[in-house]
């Protein structure tokens, strides 16, 4: 007696995990440095230093007892009271330390949520391209999910096929910018007219449809862009965070619930997601990690690595003839596959030692993910072969360039 | 549209944080030193050297971006590899890296294990007196409680009545020795007899009845007492262990899954663990806390503390005249309500400014535990209040004594 569901999502790895452990072993076989693997977000560049010159003085110098004891389920105070005045000073939207429910990273912030806000047989809504362990959390707590194509080329919402695909039945809407896979932000016009269309929505069917707002990659954008926060826009909403990207930290697992201080019912989703966290059996994000907030809010790691990784790939892909997605965010780039199937192109990339996701793990055809969170270097050494992938194919590349 | 079952577990604290909440109250009123508070499990004594040791020299020493990063679903290989060798040398059994699952501590061991095991509709057996968590974890994987028993005094599990409660929807039992609340510690006689019914009753209903044995105070035992290693038993066991209590770091969430090589479908329950961990979110369990167990396994904190604790408490409660288990693990003491109902017996304590707990919330009525997790000399100071409880509900205790 195993349940089933769960045999076969541990039986079955993710094609991202494949071609992660596909690289590894192609790694074994023709060395390290020939091998380009853009197939995992793991972050390339180390935590600000502040992480661990915070968590060496806190070995030091406090009581063990209490640095690596329980803290409230909701939080070690002092680490919710840093983020709240954080986020109120930067986005000007008066946050507490009792809206936030620190949580071992944004995959625990989203299980939490949904678990919070839906029933079984209701509905979440995510827009594809999406995250595919978004619809692994949405069915585990019994939800039902409905996909919603994003607009083509600028992959931002599509308000009008959202509104269309709201029932009574509609709990949530997961969005995430800056987005994996496209590196898309949501523009400030798009949130409001998407929070319009739910304010109405939401007044037609007499209950709250709330915006589960995924944001692993907030800091992460370029050109100076900037990123809607999503509870100045829209009053129901919650916002799932995650340091593992800012602060390069993605094994650690520590992030927050922001439960937004203006939803109808704020209290009452505080402790439905408390009460979440507490049923999945996390008792409290890992307690070093929440000591080491009040030091490290705001710091992010040196993100100039991943601003020439991206420019650098994208002005050469461009010219190799690629049709890429110029990303405003996140460290991945959205190219569209050049031959009929995304998966034949990324097994064509393999043969050029190139290890590239194809987009229909994240429910969309058609498309490669490149994530950039890679050295430099590599990058550079990659090009040609992607010039030559590029010739395989059939592209018409800047003649300028072999 | 709030799941109303999350909110009422949110909303409605445990008596053991009502009491807890309550005893951080009175200590601010009347000072910390007036308040006895023996209302949690929460580790009193610092973790071994070693911990913050291999923490500080990993700082130091290894790549950030390596050291923080993602470590694979199941646990860094190392980790894995050293917890495996330590348990093969320690009980003689074979145990692999590949059968163990690093976890977020026993909670999401927990919770992983019975999303893995139980299908919705089926049963889980607890033994009254239980940690009350376990319940949450089973209701919200859709499974039925099924509650029997222990024996009266030794608090022993009743086999025959385990027996009784078995249906051919029976998907596991929970253990819990060395046993919170009660402190006892199943015997190997107790654990044969329990593991022969179950090869009978898994026989008779055609699939495996799977034994989860709840491990976080296996190293918390006292007189040189022996914990049987429940695989050595029973070959369809799944193993939920935490380093919160061994090593003191509850809140830092560390501990596995160790399922059984020895289980009839160990590949498949292994799968379905992974799968419920990513259903879950569980990324990964805290990386830096996985690193640094090949340096700490084997280690435990100071228990000379708890053994000082429990034989003062002990001693000095019985000769009060309290009716008083003698515990041979962990760090409770469960004692007899001298009143009719422990409610009313844990409000008399609290005018005595004493903090314990009414057993009603572990399953079963009149007792209440005793967490001696505490400073050695906050018990010396509470002896006295507890000789004037037993003087207040006309308890005769030994006429040497006043």
């Amino acid at each position: 007696m195993i349940n089933e569901k769960m045999y076969c999502l541990g039986s079955q790895r993710s094609e991202i995990r494949e071609l992660f452990e596909y690289a590894k072993r192609r790694k074994a076989e023709i060395g390290e440095e020939n091998v380009y693997d853009f197939s995992l977000g793991n972050p390339s560049v180390p935590c600000p230093k502040e992480v661990n010159s915070a968590m060496a003085s806190l070995l030091d110098s406090e009581n063990p007892v209490a640095l690596h004891g329980y803290t409230s389920a909701e939080g070690d105070l002092n680490a919710r009271m840093a983020i709240a005045e954080y986020l109120t000073k930067l986005h000007g939207l008066t946050v507490s330390a009792s809206d936030l429910y620190l949580t071992a990273g944004a995959a625990a912030a989203l299980a939490a949520t949904l678990t919070a806000l839906v029933t079984p047989g209701e509905e979440v809504i995510i827009l594809a391209p999406y995250f595919p362990e978004y619809r692994v959390f949405i069915e585990r707590c019994g939800g039902v999910v409905k996909e919603v194509g994003c607009e083509q080329t600028s992959f931002m919402p599509d308000v009008a096929a959202i509104a269309d695909a709201i029932s009574e039945k509609t709990a949530a809407i997961i969005i995430n910018s800056p987005n994996n896979p496209t590196g898309a932000v949501y523009s400030a016009d798009v949130i409001r007219e998407l929070s319009e269309m739910l304010r109405r929505k939401s007044s037609e069917y007499g209950h709250s449809i709330y915006l589960i707002a995924d944001e692993p990659y907030r800091e992460l954008v370029y050109d100076g862009i900037d990123v809607p926060f999503i509870p100045c826009y829209y009053e129901d909403t919650v916002v799932c965070y995650s340091y593992s990207k800012s602060l390069s930290l993605a094994g650690e697992r520590i992030g927050y619930v922001l439960v937004s201080p203006g939803a109808n019912e704020s209290r009452r989703v505080y402790s439905a997601v408390c009460g979440a966290g507490r049923a999945l059996g996390y008792v409290c994000a890992p307690s070093l990690l929440q000591k080491i907030l009040p030091y490290c809010t705001g710091k992010t790691s040196d993100i100039n690595v991943y601003i020439e990784n991206r420019q650098l790939l994208f002005t050469n892909l461009k010219k190799y003839g690629y049709d890429v997605l110029r990303p405003d965010g996140a460290f991945y780039l959205f190219v569209k596959s050049p031959v009929d199937n995304a998966h034949t192109f990324s097994e064509m990339a393999k043969r050029r030692e190139i290890i590239i996701v194809p987009s229909d793990s994240f429910g969309i055809r058609g498309y490669v993910r490149i994530s950039y969170c890679v050295s430099t270097e590599m990058i550079k050494k990659a090009l040609d072969a992607f010039a030559a992938l590029a010739r395989d194919v059939g592209l018409k590349g800047d003649n300028t360039n072999g």
